[in-house]
């Protein structure tokens, strides 16, 4: 028996879901996903327990629902060997995304916020991007000079790092103006056929969060 | 060559590095402690590149300089056999880790909040344990009828959840009154040697936040 495809629980759109969809999709892994779109969808996930702390995102998987934006996260890239060689690497690239977690949790937020306080938030972003977050990264890889972030091969630190380069640059698209390495790595692994399949149109990868997506979020989240 | 002591680097309070020596300590690690008291001492590890992300907790174990809460947590459980025996244990145990963290960061920042609105909180936490969280742990002690959550056998996510619980329960004390199977939980793991030890006095545990602990926290990280 074939096992059946990953099913995403989530909105329409990005949100805490679409890191999620880039790793699956960068280790080649098809997927269907069940949209919620109203309260009374997801309050049928929850009388039905299949939301284990009542949330989403939620992943059926390998006859598992998981929870958990990291722990989704976790499972996907043991399973497909995207979290190192050892535990040494694999607390690296376990560093190196909650790192990067923590940038692009202000992305995700940012629709959220008041107009007025949007335009300050991405000046937010871009300093710690810029001072914090890129030059740890473009100093890793000028160092050991290797096409992937750990272990010379692809981890699921390269794929959350592209992930949240290119939804930063769709705000803010010089931001890598300083960081050569980073320039040279966004392309690269960009080119992975896997991803490079999920960047082009027609694929699962979501558009940048419009009203209609925050609305979305708004009815089926709000109390 | 005996490996030495970890070293952990954070203000001389829980904060973010207490769910760090909870683990150390349940693992029977012994560690040594350098308190941050001044923004110079911050300053002074940030420039001689000790600070990956520019962050604390921060610690030195086993030749590296460990950052990130979860990064830091996720090691010392992989380290002494703390994370299940499979990758599906190790899911659950995530989850689990992961729900109670996210209670347990409501408690981080309760004393960080101002007056008025720390009552308030108190309510939001004490019905987020009681409705969110505590009945899924309560059902899963139910259901197998195990000493622990996963496994049965000691891991992360029962540390984390006794750490949890027993901060709830300083401020809310009869927080447990409807989970029976989690005041047998709650009994019995804090009688496991290495934890009884942490929990009586002269430990490594610190004591809840008090005005002292606030001033060093906002001496030391703000700007």
């Amino acid at each position: 028996m074939m096992a059946s495809k990953p099913k995403l629980h989530y909105p329409n759109g990005r949100g805490r879901m679409e890191s999620v969809r880039w790793v699956l999709a960068a280790a080649g892994v098809e997927f269907d996903e069940d949209f919620l779109e109203t309260k009374e969808q997801l309050q049928k996930l929850q009388d039905g327990n299949h939301l284990l702390f009542q949330q989403v995102p939620m992943v059926e998987i390998d006859g598992m629902k998981l929870v958990q934006t990291r722990s989704i996260l976790h499972y996907i890239a043991d399973k497909h060997h995207l979290f190192g060689k050892d535990l040494k690497e694999r607390t690296l690239i376990d560093m190196y995304v909650e790192g990067t977690l923590d940038l692009l949790e202000l992305i995700i937020m940012h629709p959220f916020l008041k107009p007025d306080d949007q335009q300050k938030e991405v000046v937010i972003m871009a300093q710690k991007a810029i001072i914090r977050y890129f030059p740890v990264f473009e100093k890793v890889l000028r160092g050991h000079g290797q096409r992937f972030l750990v272990g010379n091969q692809l981890s699921l630190a390269d794929i959350i790092l592209l992930q949240t380069i290119l939804a930063l640059e769709e705000k803010i698209p010089n931001i890598l103006s300083a960081f050569p390495h980073l320039q040279e790595f966004t392309v690269k692994i960009s080119n992975i056929p896997t991803i490079k399949k999920f960047l082009e149109p027609g694929s699962k990868k979501k558009p940048p969060p419009d009203d209609i997506y925050v609305r979305t979020v708004y009815n089926v989240f709000m109390p």
